[in-house]
């Protein structure tokens, strides 16, 4: 039980100082007490500790009824209270605790032995709260897989109030105001080019007017960026959000297929990233429970509409050609990342940003070419013909 | 004869629909006339008029005093004009010209075998003028060489108005202004890791607004990205740009470094690009003729302080750790380029822009990788140690 002190008092104040890196499965390190130290804000070396067993610690102590076994680290609000609270802060962080446990079991019982690094951080510079970083690299099906929740808040600046306004918001610009931010994002970007790559993020926001109500909306959305079109493939998954979206409102898949099409756009190139899916910003209503209730569908409906793609294709031939195209379009994915993204913009301009957790959605290896075309005719300029042209996948 | 004027021909018709492409050396199609057709604003599959023929065709009928054999391909202002006038617009194009033929027919010579695709380019959608983009890709030394000209005019919009006034200029918001602008750009990423990757870029401004006086002021810099520090390289490319400049004014050198350091900063890594050089914007004085000599200076300084390095390193031998350390610093410079370089962000909010040449800065190729440090004491810690504190390379 010492060591165990020891590491949460080492925990308690390193959550100050900087950052604690958690490696799951590296038990020897924990039970020899063997921490190797941590350097103002440096992630590096610091892989040392069981993030299962620092929640079996924590939950022993706690006693809480929570199942944290599931989620992959210790949650960032204390578990005592996320149990009890009907907070939405605390209940969507529940829900993106649990997806990317889910998530990140997923991966790593379909990669068999490689697994995920888990980083569990703390936000300084006058943001309160952290987040838990999830990659896996180098696996035999999964070149790169991250998996991020964060849970933070603090004060908006007036430029990020005049920003989020630029997207159609109402917020007054001259107060002071306080946010709440939670969220789950991924990119997984498996090794086979016959397998998409994906993406799924999932938040909800809070933020607090001195003189005026709260305000909050839910944001979200996944979508598909495949290197060769399957059209079966590309149905199944919009097929699945279709059926989630369903259950909540009959013209929700439409508007948010759409938007999804327009947001996930290379400007300069005149194309999508991807084959799309669904994606939405100010999602509220009069009834927080049911703007929840839509989302938690989504966020359940990633592993069904992805994982069997990975499946099917994981072991397909493929040569030369098909990882050239794959690294070619995964140039095209930075671009689209660092160029147009709303959410790396807002996260590099945010003070105390984790950089590192941002740029996890980037590809593992990127290749360029000039005034690269495929032939006409070919399978890759069939790829492109949808990127220029998106397609209804399911009727609406 | 006749085919001459069938080119001349084919050449100002599709100065008004898109571009042409041309690669020089390609003499068979020349001659057989065969011009495979140009597709609407698509340069693929046209790359077949020799260059350097072209400008020979032109210059038999003009008639010109210019040495127009030095240029990749021909002026984009009619050479009758460029040989008599003495307009600093012109003047700079005809150094930008002369600057890109250098360095072309040096990469060329170094090269061997591999040869330079030449795509000269017109510009639509309000803009006017043009540019030549010359590209060498999978050389045997460098793995993608990219050196670009462009000679631009037409209406300023006022946002970019302001935002060159949030630069530190002070032009007119409120007037309708026209602009004119010059400039030589290029990115050589060789392949050995023991060559550095060097960028330079030579531009001038002008700015007339319709109620007061016109303003113009150039700008520019050579700056070098190695994946090894040696010191020798780093003097030596130093003290080049410290000689060129000391001939102009004694602060130049002195001044024009730190700004490099400055400008070539990636934020969130706390780090700069590379190890810097000489960098300079709004440069301006009442005398322009001694102006456009010190940036003539700085623009002759490019090959004598870059490619004594690539003939000293070429053949130095290397493995997978230092090929793996190079690919991960070229993700960061993608990084740069994308998120903050400004030329970069003015390219893709100009109407009519051609992102092919604004993109062909990327390396060929980039890797990204999870908090990747090296090892302390390594080579590559040293050349971090050196981006994140940079040094004095010269006694000034």
């Amino acid at each position: 039980m010492a060591s165990r002190r020891g590491l949460m008092f080492l925990l308690s104040n390193t959550f100050r100082a900087g950052a604690v890196g958690l490696r799951r499965n590296s038990r020897k390190f924990y039970r020899s007490g063997l921490i190797l130290g941590i350097t103002g804000g440096s992630l590096l070396g610091i892989s040392t500790v069981s993030a299962k067993e620092l929640v079996i610690g924590l939950s022993d102590e706690d006693d809480t009824a929570l199942n944290l076994e599931e989620f992959m680290a210790t949650p960032i609000t204390p578990s005592a209270i996320l149990e009890t609270s009907s907070e939405m802060m605390h209940r969507m962080e529940l829900l993106c605790l649990k997806v990317q446990g889910d998530v990140c079991r997923e991966i790593e019982r379909i990669e068999g032995t490689t697994k995920f690094k888990v980083d569990r951080w703390l936000k300084c510079e006058g943001i309160e709260g952290g987040g838990i970083t999830c990659i896996l690299e180098d696996g035999a099906v999964f070149e790169r897989a991250g998996v991020n929740i964060s849970v933070v808040s603090g004060n908006l600046r007036p430029e990020a109030v005049k920003s989020m306004n630029s997207q159609g918001r109402d917020l007054p610009v001259e107060e002071t105001m306080t946010f709440s931010a939670v969220g789950v994002s991924s990119v997984i970007h498996p090794r086979n080019p016959m397998v998409p790559t994906m993406h799924f993020n999932y938040r909800y926001f809070e933020v607090n007017p001195d003189m005026s109500e709260k305000q909050w909306w839910f944001g979200g959305g996944s979508d598909l960026t495949p290197y060769y079109l399957n059209e079966k493939d590309a149905k199944h998954f919009h097929c699945t959000y279709k059926s989630a979206c369903d259950m909540h409102g009959p013209s929700y898949y439409a508007r948010f297929k759409r938007w999804c099409d327009d947001y996930f756009y290379i400007k300069h190139r005149c194309m999508r990233r991807g084959i799309g899916g669904i994606f939405f910003d100010d999602f509220k209503s009069k009834n927080a429970d049911a703007c929840f209730s839509f989302v938690k569908s989504c966020a359940d409906a990633v592993i069904p509409s992805y994982f069997p793609l990975v499946q099917r294709h994981k072991n397909d031939p493929f040569g030369m050609r098909e990882r050239e195209w794959q690294l070619f379009r995964r140039g095209h994915y930075v671009e689209f990342n660092l160029l147009y993204d709303r959410g790396t913009k807002f996260g590099f301009t945010t003070p105390g940003a984790r950089y590192e957790s941002i740029l996890m959605s980037l590809p593992p290896r990127a290749t360029w070419r000039y005034c690269h075309e495929p032939s006409k005719g070919s399978e890759e300029a069939e790829l492109l013909e949808v990127l220029r042209h998106p397609k209804e996948w399911v009727t609406v």
